[in-house]
C-alpha cells in the first residue's frame, strides 16, 4: 500500500467527474457543477472538501464546513465549529485507515466537530473520540449528532445539566 | 402480497426492538428506548412513526415530523410543513410498493412536505412528485432537499426569482 496525505480538493470538472463514484452525491455536488458551468465559481476554486487519492484516483473524501458561533446549538461556550459531511472510503479502499485519518486530519483545526453518525457508525465515531449529544428532536431532525471535543470546550447539554 | 395498510406506530418495547432491523437506527430511537426505560414516556404513546407491517413484522416506516412555521425556510408564505425521514423498506419487501405507500400517506395531510434524498434516490422523490430545492449550503448543510407542494404553495426560492 503507497504512503498517502490528505489534500484540499479543488472544484474542478475531474474533481466533480470522481465524486460521481461516491455513494453520497446529491444536490450540493450537482450545484457546485452547475455553478463551474456557468462560470459562477472559477475552475479550481478552493472547497470544503478534503480527499485522498490513491493510484491517481480519489479514493475517500468529507467536507468540512465551518458554521458560525451564533449558530451553535451544541457546544459551550458557543463557538464556531466543524461540520463534518460525507464521509466516504469507495469499497475497494476501505479498511485501510482512509476514515481515520481523514476524521484525524479535521481535529488538526483544534475547532469542536460535529457529525450526523448515519447507518450505524457509531462504533466509528467512538473509536475516534466522538461522543453522542442527547437527543433534542427540535434540534436535531433525526439526525445521530456525535461530537469532538478539543480541551476547555463542554457539551451545552452537560453546562445545562449541571446548573 | 397480502394488502396492507399504514398505520401510527404505537411507541412500546415491541416497537423498538422491530426498528432494531432498520438500517437507519441511531439516537432517535435510542433516546425513545430510554425514555420507556425511565418511565418518562408511557408504554403505547403516540409516536411520529408510521409503518406497514406485513406478515405480522414491520416492513417499512417513516418518520413525519411537524415544523412550526417561524422555523420554515423553504416554502412561501412560511408555513407549518412536514419533514419526513428514515423512509426505508427492508430488504426482503423492497419493490412492492410500500415506500410509494408511505409517503402518499403523508401526502394527505395537505402540509407540504421536507425530505432528504440520500444515497441517489431522487429518482424515488421525482416519480412521487417531489422536486429539488435550490441548494444552499447554509440552510441546507450537505443534505439534498427535495419538497411537495400542495397546490397554493411555492418554494421560497422561486418567488424572490420573480421579484
Amino acid at each position: 500500500m503507497p504512503s498517502y496525505y490528505v489534500e484540499r480538493l479543488k472544484i474542478n470538472f475531474k474533481t466533480l467527474e470522481e465524486f460521481k463514484q461516491f455513494r453520497d452525491y446529491g444536490l450540493a455536488e450537482l450545484s457546485m457543477l452547475e455553478d463551474l458551468e456557468a462560470n459562477l465559481i472559477e475552475n479550481n476554486s478552493e472547497s470544503p472538501f478534503y480527499g485522498i487519492y490513491l493510484y491517481g484516483r480519489l479514493a475517500a473524501r468529507m467536507c468540512l464546513y465551518h458554521i458560525d458561533a451564533k449558530y451553535d446549538r451544541y457546544f459551550s461556550p458557543p463557538q464556531e465549529y466543524l461540520e463534518l459531511w460525507k464521509l466516504e472510503v469507495l469499497a475497494p479502499y476501505q479498511k485501510q485507515g482512509l476514515g481515520s485519518a481523514l476524521v484525524s486530519y479535521a481535529k488538526q483545526f483544534g475547532l469542536p466537530i460535529k457529525t450526523n453518525a448515519r447507518n450505524r457508525s457509531a462504533q466509528f465515531w467512538e473509536k475516534m473520540g466522538f461522543q453522542p449529544v442527547r437527543y433534542s428532536p427540535e434540534r436535531d431532525r433525526g439526525e445521530s449528532p456525535y461530537v469532538w471535543l478539543p480541551e476547555n470546550v463542554s457539551l451545552l447539554d452537560e453546562e445545562n445539566k449541571e446548573k
